[in-house]
């Protein structure tokens, strides 16, 4: 049986030399954070922009693309349900995650200098986490929405005006040839979105042995049966008692039918190691609903 | 001792009796589903308006206003971890909450038909929300994002073209005289958002009785003292040894401390029910930082 290191590291090893020839899904403009994060999970490869998330999943089931890569949680925002219910309804694995730092910076055509800017475009999220510096330094600009950064940057590119800024990443600067005026101008730094890589097929360690656990996590959506007292407890005791260590756990309560649950689950472990495989076995006992959402390594965070 | 529901009545009608005195801040427009939690959860008192929600915290800690209102999570779009972080760091605590459904409106000036619009403002996130609405019946119209949904509809009324239209709520139709040319056009329509009621002062179930357990929910925010195993297991151990049902359970990353996690809890029954105050006791032995954020009334839904 191989060590754990060896086994990470030869499935991506695998995955790495054929990334080349990848097209992968995001949702949104060029010049994104979405494309960002492709380019660190898959670099090299080429990204494909979709306008909505069910077209990312829809390109991604049909084979249109090679992977994908979805936004899943923000640190100052919570869990992207919709991605979740995407999720549960298309047969699609996760094999890799990453966290991202949203950082925002103040965009404008090369020579525009921040006393003259008047107008200043972006995303309602970024405009609102950038507040504190729109009032300190452009209080006498106005403030004007945008779909979204990425596209707010490629706009002021194309008009090419001294007096007009946008809010949006430094990807995007290069991207639309544009000049950073101040960076990093978010008030709450501890912004951070968690994104998924998606693939049709399930990547797995190659040898089951316990180190390889402390390197793998395992993403599970279920839902208890109504009414049974303590149900929560019990699924994660399917875990705990086979000492795997949780690193997401969230309960989504289902509007509709009032005492009903849906629960998000991270555990520790791939699917293909022993104490995995009989806790998922243990917890389709009490369950009424369960979903795999795949097996990957922890992902690393890009600050 | 007193029965449970003559409890939760006779602090309700202490209640009641002084709301029209009330002033109530919420963030947003007037016309905003928030203002609309505001009169659902203070039938008959003043709502205040602020712009963000960092002001409606500090008008509700000075005492400028009476109570607070503000969106805790929504069904579609997850937690809004920014007003937890606020209820962490003000002196603020729960005393009711609310399940708002979000129905969006597609509003006009009174005498616009459908075939005639060219321009449709709103919340990016409604937009979205609606969008195949707008590739249904209104493929021929620009859609412009706005700063929030009652904002646009302030503005369409302020221009009050017949080529112009909003999506939002039906109270903001009625604030600005506006006509709804179809309603509910939200693709999904399990869009709820829960709102939580904020006083300084708690507001307690007078007796201790197991009856008003089932009554009430009490909420919590605790972390770990880190790398101890089955932490998580440990704290719901808590509640569960002690036959208290959680209803929300969430794990939140801190992103700058890898390892470390922030849970929010809503546990079964008043924080003065002698299982509850026990088992927050037993919480605070195993918890690195615990907050209790208050006890209140099941909160119910409006449709």
């Amino acid at each position: 049986m191989g060590s754990s290191k060896d086994d990470v590291q030869a499935s991506s090893t695998a995955a790495v030399s054929s990334i080349r020839e990848m097209r992968i899904a995001f949702q949104g403009e060029v010049g994104a954070f979405s494309e960002e994060a492709v380019e660190a999970l898959f670099p090299g490869g080429e990204p494909v922009p979709y306008p909505t998330f069910e077209e990312v999943f829809e390109a991604s089931t049909k084979g249109v693309v090679d992977r994908a890569v979805i936004p899943i949680e923000n640190s100052l925002f919570g869990s992207v349900h919709v991605n979740y219910d995407l999720l549960r309804t298309h047969d699609l694995c996760i094999v890799g995650e990453l966290q991202l730092r949203i950082r925002h910076n103040l965009l404008a055509p090369p020579g525009a200098k921040l006393a003259d800017l008047r107008i200043v475009h972006s995303h309602p999220q970024a405009i609102g986490q950038c507040q504190s510096f729109l009032k300190e330094e452009l209080a006498h600009a106005e403030v004007t929405p945008a779909y979204d950064t990425a596209g707010a940057a490629k706009m002021i590119a194309e008009h090419g005006r001294l007096d007009e800024a946008a809010i949006a990443s430094e990807r995007a600067a290069a991207t639309y040839g544009l000049e950073i005026l101040a960076s990093g101008i978010e008030s709450n730094h501890q912004n951070y979105t968690r994104f998924l890589a998606l693939s049709r097929a399930p990547e797995l360690p190659e040898a089951r042995s316990t180190s390889t656990r402390k390197d793998w996590k395992t993403s599970i959506v279920f839902s208890m049966r109504q009414n049974v007292p303590g149900a929560l407890f019990k699924s994660l005791a399917v875990f705990a008692l086979r000492d795997l260590d949780l690193f997401k756990i969230e309960s989504r309560p289902l509007v509709g039918s009032p005492g009903n649950y849906i629960f998000y689950i991270d555990a520790e472990g791939a699917l293909n190691d022993e104490p995995m495989e009989r806790a998922i076995e243990h917890l389709g006992e009490i369950a009424a609903e369960l979903k795999v959402l795949g097996s990957y390594p922890r992902g690393r965070t890009v600050d």
